[in-house]
């Protein structure tokens, strides 16, 4: 294992230190591993969060015109219901706070039992679980759909709802219209390794790859040879498309790499997808290209296409502020 | 070689499809390679590039308040001098053009071959190169220091300068003084390998790293073995600041990815340095944290420190808005 790291038991609380550092829109809740906004404000607090290792998720969107907090589990672990519930605090102004979950069991339980803890504290809570990987119905850690990089732009649709002023019921119901309206589809090219074991936890054959794999590494469709960005673009479009009606649609699009990829093959991925889902008479109003929603190292791709509404479509285009999105 | 790509002759063009396909803010002239700002505005231009691979550099950069153009090579080649007068015509809208160029062989002397090809078009062209690479005086592709992360801290300051109405003697003595006043070094904890080859160049053994690489793979100072992320903040700050007088300053810093590092590791390597540098009464204003100019898929990191001035830090913190680098 090389990694740029110290203790590898140390690395989530090292790395929000890190972030707590270098932006000046967050500070760092050591007792919570939870990044918050520095400035807090009168509204809807927006808080999400999940296992570690799959950066800038969470806490990179932490700041103005997304989330007000991230908790922090430890590396592919959802975080105690007692964090969750720190997170919830540091984003509560008075007016609620809209939890917006991946659907994976520890989570799903968790932040069920942090909102229970919120509600004996009469904080108002409401949950949106996000379940946008069509890949598999079932899988390791999930009952039903997982949640992946989709989740991404609830938080922004979210996030701007809630700055833009609206009650916990306007802000939840367009999160839940959000996810409702996501679907992604991944393929992965190799493992990764976990810093607190140090070997990879799965490899992916020379030449082969594995279609649908979670961004745990929890079993996708299929492993097949390598295909082509072509090919792997087709795979996604028609993956996401039978599963939910976009014809005349206008959609917000991200194409992420799951963080060993390089830019420039994500770049002829999206590429591809645009070519192929203007085909279909889809209008892309908006693309996100980078790392949004990794696995470590693992290199690999996934493709989200959310189908927006007009409110949708302005609340992407609000002002927002944070490490990993920032909108003018 | 597992690549999202189609052929790997032509990554270079389906990548600026990509790049055009995704970004409202920008065109692709096929002809010249170029990647050059949608909306020409009467204003001093700025041109950069190089050899691809090291994306999100140059095309990335290319938008309001940083680039007009960027001129991409093939993977890690210069691109000729037809392809950067083609660059440079784009950018020129009669105020002349600045061209920032990394100090590499092939690209100095095909940049300096554009500026007299565009002196026959009585276009004014200066030229700023960037040398920021502390770690070896020569180097296999250059003569004295090579270019690097810093660049990019050069792109931003001279293009605010552009946009706010400098002439361009006042942008090329802003972006010359941006970039004597920046240093960088690097880590590598792997090779890449290029697309048309399809093998690795070169590989670093199990547990080894190599200082002071270059990012083409050229090599740095010595191979050791693997440090943790603080003894490599510490080697990091130590070069840099051995090699220009920090003390009391303001600085940018952009602490940079390779391509394959994940971003846990950056905000960790980040937290070190932020450590190490406020030791020094060293404070840093402005943090870029992310990849900004990479290898492929080499798994590494590189620290750049800028010294700012006035001029300079208002110039950072004018809005700015491409692929890789937003300001609101």
């Amino acid at each position: 294992m090389k990694k740029i790291i110290n203790d590898p038991n140390q690395v989530v609380s090292d790395m929000l230190v890190g972030m707590e550092a270098v932006s000046p829109e967050v500070c760092y809740d050591r007792e919570g591993e939870v990044i918050y906004r520095r400035k807090k404000i009168e509204k809807v607090g927006i808080v999400s969060g999940g296992g570690s290792g799959h950066e800038p998720a969470h806490a990179g969107y932490v700041g103005t015109g997304m989330l007000d907090a991230a908790v922090a589990g430890n590396v592919f672990a959802s975080p105690d219901p007692a964090r969750i519930l720190k997170g919830i605090e540091r984003a509560d102004s008075g007016q609620g706070v809209l939890l917006v979950v991946k659907n994976y069991s520890g989570d799903i339980m968790n932040f069920e039992m942090a909102a229970d803890l919120a509600a004996e504290l009469d904080i108002p809570v409401r949950s949106v679980i996000v379940r946008d990987d069509v890949a598999v119905r079932e899988s390791t850690y999930s009952t039903g759909r997982r949640g992946i990089a989709g989740t991404v732009l609830v938080h922004k649709i979210a996030g701007a709802k809630a700055e833009a002023g609206g009650t916990l019921e306007e802000v939840a119901e367009l999160a839940q219209r959000a996810a409702d309206n996501v679907r992604s589809f991944g393929v992965s090219l190799s493992g990764c390794t976990l810093p607190g074991v140090g070997t990879p936890g799965f490899s992916i054959g020379e030449g082969q790859m594995e279609l649908g794999m979670g961004i745990h590494g929890e079993p996708g469709i299929e492993q097949t040879e390598m295909k082509s960005a072509a090919e792997i673009a087709e795979i996604m479009v028609e993956k996401i498309t039978e599963d939910l009606d976009y014809s005349g649609a206008e959609t917000a699009v991200v194409v992420n790499g799951l963080g060993g990829t390089p830019l420039m093959e994500l770049y002829i991925l999206a590429g591809e997808i645009d070519r192929l889902i203007r085909a279909k008479h889809i209008t892309p109003v908006k693309y996100l290209v980078g790392n949004f929603m990794t696995s470590l190292e693992m290199s690999g791709a996934s493709m989200s296409m959310l189908r927006l509404d007009e409110e949708m479509k302005d609340c992407l285009k609000l002002p927002c502020n944070t490490m990993a999105w920032k909108e003018g």
